[in-house]
């Protein structure tokens, strides 16, 4: 037939996630890790890789890794669960907690994906958006849980784009205030060295998401992992792929998670680096940066779309989201090395002040 | 809280698909190829991995793979989308097309997933079932979307587990008959050499799944790809997670794809093997193997379970079907090397004859 019948509803005017990513000699849009794995890690990773069985089906559960993670965090196996990346059990969450007639609650400006995954899964989307620092609203928060009928939500800590924690005592009023499940997403959680694990024990309610992704430069690799209470996590093992996690990728995890005492100075590098492009980002005027606890940083400044571009004109490339509502007029760049943030920092500092310049005349 | 609100309600009652893998000597369980990709395409591999940028994100339509495989089929890279696995590409099938209000049309026995994807999406599910000897009720399928609301439909070709083709006339039949999406699962169709492939360019309703898992022994990596018009693919995009595929899988795919001609003898070794293998079948009193186009062979005989408890006895697991809906008294059993063929073939002929040696007495 020349024709095809529509595809479902909620996917009319959605465009794809799209990650905006370019070829630039500073890729700092990604909040990638600047280093790639160790050589000396990397030969162990190949070592591990040759000895997959390829044609084989890979462990569903992965549990060799899932054991190590556990035994790191003080769980047992059935409180952990591994994903292709955190991107598969964010939408795991909302596959098992979501759907219609099922509403999460969101806290935006944070990260688009919660909402994406929402929309996918006909889910209803209320919002309690942040406060102009882009700290939660607390009491709205409690107050919308407390008026009920809301499933699932997601506390982002450190938040992205805005690089915030969320308060340990918020987090703890909100799991006591509501059986809804709570999602403490923890992708950044390396970088600002704070979590909620010590809580997991009296709140079934609360799981963690982390990632492999950011802290051990394992972004190519995806693999992410959630800790919960284990019927929470029987749930989501319904809805995942039972090979969403391919053999390679299993490997090469272990291998790193078994090293990852070996990723700390590259993490206290980047610890060190973001205090210094804070301040770099503070002395250029009219530059606004906010503190962060992650791995990259969100500045606001005027014609920030026009920055963007001359930004990108001389190799730099940020994320750009001077049109995303709540965020106007800002950027975010991730930490790269030493060498790309003085690239970074120079290349703004050039296209503020030539942006000064050129207005003159016009003015 | 001590407590959480329930997961969705398609959940409730819901068990994880459950591949059955267990540790055996002769694994013929789970359709894989029974021999690892060869050493030479291997290395190539490893150079290929050792490339890779493991701490930035894949590219997310891997582009590379995806021009070669349009290439290899004539196609454009906007008509080809890749997945991890063929399993992915199934659920964004729900996804994209299933859903509240919509229905899905079953033809089973058949692949599980596509029905627990629908009950995953809240779509409805409308069965067709084959015929005695599995063959699909090809004009009670016709009749069935003639009446209307039928959204999509999965023709598996050759159908799994029960191994036979989808008559090529029957589905261009279809693809006039109805504009839902009519996705023909081409998963083993190396082992069949039967593609509706030639029929893409006159029908938009037309995808085709397949799969690296089988014949290029890659279940292990997981990678699957669709092959449809630019507009239905473009609604797949929609629904996917942006970077399911990772770099190395990418990068391994890639090396495979370009070396697939290395793959013909073990395919053709393949089919062989399956001739001797129902032959072998058809000479075990009370065995009644059905016809196979794929690398695996459905067959019928009493007592079932009792025999697959026997035969994994003997170190040889083949998947037990006994207890599937229309599947009674069915295992299969998939072509593995000559010498684990020749040790199932053993085992079953030794249960069988052991299984009438016991009965005797209690006759």
């Amino acid at each position: 037939m020349r024709s095809v019948c529509c595809s479902a509803p909620q996917l009319a005017g959605l465009t794809p996630y799209d990650p905006k990513y370019l070829p630039a000699e500073a890729v700092l849009s990604a909040n990638e890790n600047p280093h790639d794995v160790e050589q000396e890690v990397r030969h162990e990773i190949m070592r591990e890789v040759k000895r997959v069985a390829l044609n084989r089906y890979p462990d569903p559960l992965a549990n060799d890794l899932r054991d190590m993670i556990a035994e790191a965090n003080g769980l047992d196996r059935d409180q952990v669960l591994v994903g292709n990346g955190g991107d598969e059990l964010l939408f795991n969450m909302a596959l098992a907690w979501g759907g219609p007639g099922r509403t999460f609650l969101n806290l935006p400006p944070t990260f688009s994906v919660y909402e994406a995954n929402a929309r996918l899964t006909n889910t209803t989307v209320a919002n309690v958006p942040r406060r102009a620092d882009f700290s939660i609203d607390e009491e709205a928060v409690l107050a919308r849980v407390a008026e009920g009928g809301i499933d699932y939500l997601v506390v982002t800590s450190p938040n992205n784009p805005t690089g915030e924690l969320a308060g340990e005592t918020f987090v703890c009023r909100l799991l006591d205030a509501t059986d809804a499940l709570v999602m403490v997403d923890e992708a950044y959680f390396e970088f600002s060295r704070q979590t909620m694990r010590p809580y997991l024990a009296q709140h079934k309610n609360l799981v963690i998401l982390r990632t492999f992704s950011k802290a051990f430069s394992l972004a190519g690799v995806r693999m992410g992992y959630l800790l919960g209470d284990a019927e929470v996590i029987r749930e989501f093992v319904k809805v995942r792929q039972p090979y969403s996690v391919d053999a390679v990728s299993q490997a090469i995890a272990r291998v790193v998670y078994a090293n990852r005492a070996k990723f700390e100075p590259g993490i206290r590098a980047i610890i060190e680096e973001r205090a210094r492009v804070v301040d770099g980002l503070k002395r250029i005027p009219g530059v606004k940066p906010y503190p962060s606890d992650a791995n990259y940083v969100l500045f606001r400044l005027e014609n920030a779309g026009i920055i963007w571009e001359m930004l990108y004109g001389r190799g730099v490339l940020v994320r750009d989201f001077s049109r995303a509502p709540g965020l106007e007029d800002c950027l975010r760049v991730s930490i790269g090395s030493r060498e790309e943030n003085d690239a970074f920092l120079r290349a703004l500092r050039d296209a503020v002040m030539g942006k000064c310049d050129l207005e003159v005349p016009s003015a």
